[in-house]
C-alpha cells in the first residue's frame, strides 16, 4: 500500500483540522466547480469529502481522470469548511479533505446499475453484479446488523453456559421431511452423505452425551421448490438444554430475543412473550403463525346461523364447518363497486367460494349481501358478536375447518395491510403451543409428525397415542415475530420405547426406523437426560428487524428462486472426469444446454 | 422435569450447608458401605456425591436399583463431610448431599467401554459410540476449549471492526487445488454445486463490495485421501482486509492468537512473531513449518566437501545437491548397534539412501562410518560447522536439493522427539514468508500456485513472471505453530489484467478461466482494492492447545480415515427415487454389498 490510510472515510471532524491524513475508498462523486474537483470518497465507514484545488497542477491534472468509483488513496489535510458549506447529512460534514497526493489504485468500468439506495434495477442484474449491489449502504447495513445480531446471540448463550459445538455438515440421509441435498462419496462407491436439513439428531446425542446446554449457529440445507422466501440454504440458531421442561427453553429464548432486540436495535421488549395455544390461534386469527401487531379477531357466528334459512349457513354448521366473520373498522361505507371487486380478489386469495359481508353507515342503514335470506335478528346478532358499531364493516366467510380458519386469517392480513392497521414499527412475539403431535396426510395416507419426529407427546395424552393420533398434544412451541414463525421447538422424546411408538406411529418400520436413526435408538439405551430445545431462523429474523421485504436482502449471496447463482453462475456443468471419481452419470436423458 | 436442579454438580460447596438442592446428572459410580450407598452423580460442571443412607427404606431401595451412566434426579439436603472424608480432587469435595427424594429419568444398560479417561479401547468402538466417548472429561474439556475458542476469536475480530459475514455453501465448482463434494441439483438437471474449498472467492468479492473487513469461522471441504490428520469438513478462521499490505495482516492475526492464548491458556505470546522466508526455513530446518521449540539447525557442509575423495559427497556437490548435517548434542557415545540401527530407521522415513554419521567421545575419539574416504581436516571442519563438542553426534545426508533438505528436516523432528528436546509447554509461532509464487510438477508438466492462483507476486519479481516463472516469490506468508501450519495467507491480486497472466502461467486457457473465474475478473473490472487476508485451521489450533494427539480429539463427530461416520453409518445408500430426482444415476459397476 503505498498511501496507507490514518483515518476511514467516516471518522474525521473538526477535530483533526489542519492534520495531515490518508484516506482510501472509492469515489462515489465528482463534481467540477470552477475548476474545482470535489470527490465524495466513500469507504464502509462513511463519506468524505476531498478537493483538488487548481493550485496544484499535476494533481489536479490527475484527478481529471478520476470516474465514479475508482479506488483511490488520497493525502491531503483536513480542512474546516465554510458555515455555508457544511452538509449536515454527512457525519464529516463539517470538514474536507484539501489533497496533496493522489494514488489511483483501481480503475472502473461504468457499473452496469448506479450505486446508490432505492433503485429500479432488475431483481436478475443486481444478483449477477452482487458485488456491486453490496456496495449499497441499505444492504452494507443489513449485512452490519446481521453481523452484529451474530455477536448478541453468541455472547448471549456463552454468557448463560451454553457450549458451542460444530456438528457435522456430510451426514446421513433420512428422508423424513423436506429433501435432502446428496453429496455422492468417491471413498465409498454407490453411497451418499446427506447435507444437514438441522443438526437435529446430533444436537440431542450431545445431550445424551452430558454437555447439558448446546447453542450453534448453522447452515441447514433444504432442497425444497423455492417461494419468494425460501433459499436453499439457511442460517440457524440452534438451541438444546437438558433437563428442562418447556418454560425453562422459552425463559432462555425469551432472554436471548430480548438481548439481542436491545443490542441491534435499541429496543427492549417485554418478557415474557405472550402464549397462545395453537387451537386459540387458529380459532382467533385463522393461523398458527398470528400477527398480533393488529386485533381484527375473528368471531364465530356459527351458534347465531346453525338454524339459519340461508342455507349455506346452515349446511356448513351442521357438516361441522364454520361461520366466521372479522370487523374491519371504519369500512362501513364501502361502495358496491368496491365491495365486489374486494370478493373478488378475497375469493383468488384465499380459495374461498364466496364472501358475505355486512356494512354499516349512516346514510345506508344495515347492509348485507344476502340479507333476504337472513333474519334481521341474525344480522344483527352477528353485527353484536363481532364488536361492529356504526362505519364498521363485517366480512363472512363459511366453510369446512380448518380450511376455513385458514381463509379468514388471509382475509385477515389482506385487510390489517390495506387499511394500515399494522404498526410497522412494532415487535410483537407470541409462543404458540400445543400444537398436534402429527397430520394426518390424505394424499400419503399416513400421518406425518407436525413438528419432527422426536417431539414428544403431551404425557396426558399418551394413552390415545394409539387409538387417536389427531388428538394428541405435542410438547413443541413456535415462536412468532409479526407474522411471522422465527422458531419453533419442543421437548423431545428420551425414552427409546416411546421413539419406537413414535415412528411406528409415522408408519416407519422398525427396520427402517433401525436403519435410519438406529444410532439414536441406541444411543438411549445408555442413559438419556430429559432434554429439548429450539431452532431460531436467523435470516428471517435479521429480515424483520432490518425492515427487508425478502430474505435476499439480508443474505450477503443470495440464490434465486431456481436455487441459482447467476453471480457465478451455479450450479453448472462439471467434468466427466469428476463424476467418474464419484461412480455416478447423468441419466440419459439429461442433455446440456 | 419433576425434580428441576437447583445447582448443578460442580457448584455446591460449605456455602450452601443444610440447605435443601435438588440435582440432575449421571450416577458416574457407587459404591455400598455398611448398608450406606454412596452415589458420585455427574454432569457437566462436576461431581457430587449423593448419599442414600438406611432410615428411609422406600428411598434406600429405589436407590438399590441405581446402576452406572443412570440418569437421576436427586432432593436431598447438603451436609459437611467429617475432616477424614474430605475428598480434595473434587471441587465440591467438603460436602455431600444427603438424598431424601430420587427420580430415575432414564435407565442404562452397561456400555460399552467404561466412562473414564485414557481407557484403553479401540478407536473404532470409540467412534461407534461416540456419544458415549464424548462424555469423557477430557474430551469434553477439548470441547470447551473450543466453545471459549470461538468466542475470543469471534470477539477480537469484531472489536477491530471486521464484520462476520456467511458465504454460500454451495457453490461453483472450480476444480483448481483439492478435489471438490459436488451437490447435485435437482431443479438445474446435469449441474452440481460444489461445497466451498475455501470462501476464498467470496472474501475477495466482498472486498470488491467494500466491506473492508471481513471474518468467519467456516466449515470447508476437501474430498482428499485421508491420512492421519485430515478430515474431509474442516473448520477455519477466515479473515480478508482491504488497503492492507502483509505487516497489517500478520500484526491482526498476531493480536487474535495472542488474544485466544491469553483467553483460553492464560497464556500471553510475544509479539511480533518470528519471521523467516521460505529459503531459509528450508535450509535452516528442512521444512516450511519448522518446529521452532527446538534449535538442532542444519549445517551445510558442501563447500567442505565438493572436492572429497568421497565421490558419494564430491559428485553430490557438484550435481547441485547438498551435503548437509545436524548436531544431536550429547549422543556421542551411541554404540555401534544403536546407530545401525538408528540408519535403518533414518532411511525408511526419510527416503534418505543412506545415512553418515561422525560421533565424538572420551573413549574413542571421533568416530566416522566412512572415515576411510575421507581426511580428517574435512571431519574436523564439519564438526566445527555444526559446531560439535565433546560426547556431540553429527548426522549428515547428502543427496538432491530439495530432497535432501526435507529428509534433514525429518531426521531433525525424529531426532528433537526421540531425546526429549522439544518443550511440550512451549507455544512457538513462526511466520514463514517469500514463498515461491508457482512450483513446477514433472507430473503434470505445468506450474501450480504454491498457495493459490489469487495470490499475488512480489512486485520486484513481475518482470520474471514470463522466462523464470519459478523464481518469482509471492506476497503469501504461512503461520506455523510447533511446527504445524495452522495457517496462510497472503495479499491478493486485485488487477484483472495481472490475474489473467496468472491463469496463464498456470496453463489455465482464456476460455476455462472466463468459464471458472469470469466472476472475479470482471468484479475487478469496477474499482477493487489493494486487499489480502489470511486463513487458519481451527482443528489443528484447538488440537495444539489441547495437546491432543488427533484432529478427532477436538471434533465432536469426526470422520475415520476412510471419510466415514462410524456411528451414523455415513455415507450410507439412498433411496432410487431420490437419485432419479437428482437426474443421476451409478455407474453401472457399483455393486451394492
Amino acid at each position: 500500500m503505498t498511501l496507507k490510510r490514518t483515518h476511514t472515510c467516516g471518522e474525521l471532524s473538526n477535530e483533526q483540522t489542519s492534520e495531515e491524513v490518508v484516506l482510501n475508498g472509492w469515489v462515489s462523486s465528482r463534481r467540477d466547480l470552477g475548476g474545482v474537483i470535489f470527490i465524495d470518497l466513500r469507504d464502509r465507514y462513511g463519506i468524505t469529502q476531498v478537493v483538488f484545488k487548481q493550485d496544484d497542477e499535476k494533481l489536479h491534472e490527475k484527478a481529471e481522470e478520476l470516474r465514479t468509483e475508482y479506488v483511490i488513496g488520497v493525502k491531503g489535510e483536513v480542512t474546516r469548511r465554510g458555515e455555508e458549506n457544511i452538509n449536515e447529512e454527512l457525519e464529516t460534514g463539517t470538514i474536507e479533505v484539501t489533497a496533496k497526493e493522489l494514488v489511483i489504485y483501481s480503475r472502473a468500468e461504468t457499473t452496469p446499475f448506479e450505486i446508490k439506495d432505492d433503485i429500479a434495477t432488475g431483481e436478475e442484474i443486481r444478483l449477477k453484479y452482487r458485488y456491486l449491489d453490496l456496495r449499497r449502504s441499505d444492504i452494507q447495513n443489513n449485512m452490519m446488523l446481521r453481523s452484529n445480531a451474530y455477536q448478541s446471540i453468541r455472547n448471549y448463550y456463552n454468557g448463560h453456559d451454553f457450549a458451542e459445538v460444530e456438528t457435522p455438515f456430510l451426514m446421513k440421509s433420512t428422508p423424513e421431511g423436506a429433501r435432502d441435498y446428496l453429496v455422492p462419496s468417491r471413498v465409498n462407491p454407490g453411497k451418499f452423505f446427506a447435507l444437514p436439513q438441522s443438526p437435529q439428531t446430533y444436537k440431542q446425542l450431545l445431550m445424551v452425551s452430558g454437555f447439558d446446554r448446546y447453542f450453534q449457529i448453522v447452515k441447514c440445507f433444504r432442497d425444497e421448490d423455492l417461494r419468494a422466501d425460501r433459499q436453499p440454504e439457511f442460517t440457524q440458531v440452534d438451541v438444546e438444554m437438558s433437563f428442562v421442561d418447556e418454560d425453562d427453553v422459552i425463559a432462555s429464548t425469551e432472554g436471548m430475543m430480548q438481548q439481542l432486540l436491545k443490542d441491534v436495535m435499541d429496543v427492549v421488549p417485554n418478557t415474557p412473550f405472550k402464549r397462545m395455544t395453537y387451537d386459540e390461534a387458529m380459532k382467533t386469527y385463522g393461523t398458527d403463525k398470528p400477527d398480533t401487531r393488529f386485533e381484527m379477531k375473528i368471531s364465530d357466528f356459527s351458534d347465531l346461523v346453525e338454524n339459519s334459512e340461508f342455507k349455506i349457513f346452515s349446511s356448513t354448521v351442521k357438516k361441522g364447518g364454520g361461520v366466521l366473520g372479522i370487523k374491519v373498522p371504519g369500512q362501513g361505507t364501502i361502495g358496491r363497486g368496491a365491495i365486489d371487486r374486494l370478493e373478488e380478489r378475497v375469493k383468488k386469495e384465499t380459495g374461498a367460494a364466496g364472501m358475505i359481508y355486512i356494512k354499516q353507515n349512516e346514510e345506508e342503514g344495515i347492509k348485507c349481501n344476502v340479507e333476504k335470506f337472513l333474519k334481521e335478528d341474525t344480522i344483527k346478532a352477528m353485527l353484536e358478536k363481532a364488536g361492529a358499531e356504526m362505519n364498521d364493516l363485517v366480512l363472512i366467510l363459511a366453510g369446512p375447518k380448518p380450511d376455513v380458519y385458514k381463509q379468514m386469517g388471509t382475509m385477515r392480513l389482506m385487510m390489517g395491510k390495506e387499511h394500515n392497521m399494522i404498526d410497522e414499527d412494532a415487535f410483537e412475539f407470541l409462543w404458540v403451543t400445543d400444537f398436534p403431535l402429527v397430520e394426518w396426510s390424505k394424499e400419503d395416507q399416513r400421518y406425518y409428525a407436525m413438528h419432527h419426529p422426536f417431539t414428544a407427546p403431551v404425557r396426558e395424552d399418551l394413552d390415545k397415542m394409539d387409538e387417536d393420533p389427531a388428538s394428541v398434544r405435542s410438547r413443541g412451541y413456535d415462536l412468532v415475530l409479526n407474522g411471522y414463525e422465527i422458531g419453533g421447538g419442543s421437548i423431545r422424546i428420551h425414552e427409546r420405547e416411546l421413539q419406537q411408538r413414535m415412528f411406528k406411529l409415522l408408519g416407519i418400520g422398525k427396520e427402517e426406523a433401525e436403519d435410519r436413526f438406529g444410532f439414536l435408538l441406541e444411543a438411549f439405551k445408555y442413559g438419556a437426560p430429559p432434554h429439548g430445545g429450539i431452532a431460531l431462523g436467523v435470516d428471517r429474523i435479521i429480515m424483520i428487524l432490518a425492515g427487508g421485504k425478502s430474505l435476499r436482502d439480508v443474505i450477503a449471496f443470495p440464490k434465486n428462486q431456481k436455487a441459482q447463482s447467476l453471480m457465478d453462475n451455479s450450479p453448472d456443468y462439471v467434468d466427466q472426469n469428476q463424476l467418474d471419481e464419484l461412480h455416478i452419470k447423468l441419466k440419459n436423458n439429461i442433455e446440456k444446454e
